[in-house]
């Protein structure tokens, strides 16, 4: 998702100049008829690592971008709900799973695309999971069997590969990191 | 911060329509003229727990809300930037305090203002702050002196709260959780 344009006003529909606004020290798009300063911010995504024993559950993007490749369930935070509730409510559409949510697991900034991507550790209460709109299919892995290489994006193998660790090490522990632009 | 009224197009200027988009599951601002889609979702507000010693760095805020509240440095989070960068900025902006970032300490979602708030625990390196724009004046506050009934955000309190009950026993913990509407 990026973000659309702001060329107008989106209270009063007035053109909109580019300047700092008084007491701020970054560039903003303002109105000049109505005042209104239009800010961006960074988005946050949220989802689960959903775990059936020692196999996880992961689902194959029906959508762009990275159409075919593997994720774990995770969308964009909607208006009204807590990070938690997010988690759930993706958990669902994407892979019809209902899970008893964990602890945060991993809170991962990609700062390149304005982004900030938290997974909570999830247990799945039963295996009648199906694709959502926007998965192709599902399927359980165990950790010798995650296709590393068709990951989606590099949160979801960060997050895979903290998980992994920290259960070799015999301690789940909350990691907040970050995702460095591609060379 | 709220959000501007979605009336017009930032893109393209036309009057935008309320309706559910195709695939989508929540009622939208859309541009049947360039097909814009115009999604609203939560911010983060980013800050510290800056320490010396036994003691915690808070800020009394010059601006609304909650003016001449004491809050923690924090604030929203911008585009292209970490939360660590984030938090590290806003406590140069508003406590004009250089400080070393520990670990992320309180996640905390506040659905009923669309926000998600973080705090990192922070080392001060020197005491040579002073108030930013938006700050009325600083102080370091043990344990025992916390104006609770002074705290600007309910965010503030629940975070010195599990800083004090963590250190009483021993152990710093991250805590993910939320804030309920007020009554």
């Amino acid at each position: 998702m990026s973000f659309p344009a702001l060329n107008f006003c989106s209270n009063c529909g007035t053109k909109l100049t580019q300047r700092i606004p008084p007491g701020d020290s970054v560039q903003r798009a303002v109105c000049d008829a109505c005042g209104t300063i239009h800010y961006r911010n960074p988005l946050m995504v949220v989802g689960t690592i959903p775990e059936w024993d020692d196999q996880i559950l992961l689902c194959r993007r029906a959508i762009e971008p990275r159409r075919g490749f593997w994720t774990l369930p995770a969308g964009f935070m909607e208006l009204g709900e807590t990070t938690a509730q997010a988690a759930l409510r993706e958990t669902m559409e994407e892979a019809k799973a209902r899970v008893e949510l964990g602890e945060a697991f991993t809170l991962l900034s990609v700062p390149h695309v304005d982004q900030v991507h938290l997974f909570y550790r999830a247990r799945l209460l039963d295996r009648d999971f199906a694709p959502g709109e926007e998965t192709l299919e599902l399927a359980l892995f165990q950790e010798s069997e995650i296709p590393w290489k068709e990951i989606a994006f590099r949160t979801i193998s960060m997050t895979l590969r903290h998980f992994y660790a920290d259960r070799k090490a015999g301690a789940m522990e909350f990691h907040a990191g970050e995702i460095l632009p591609p060379k």
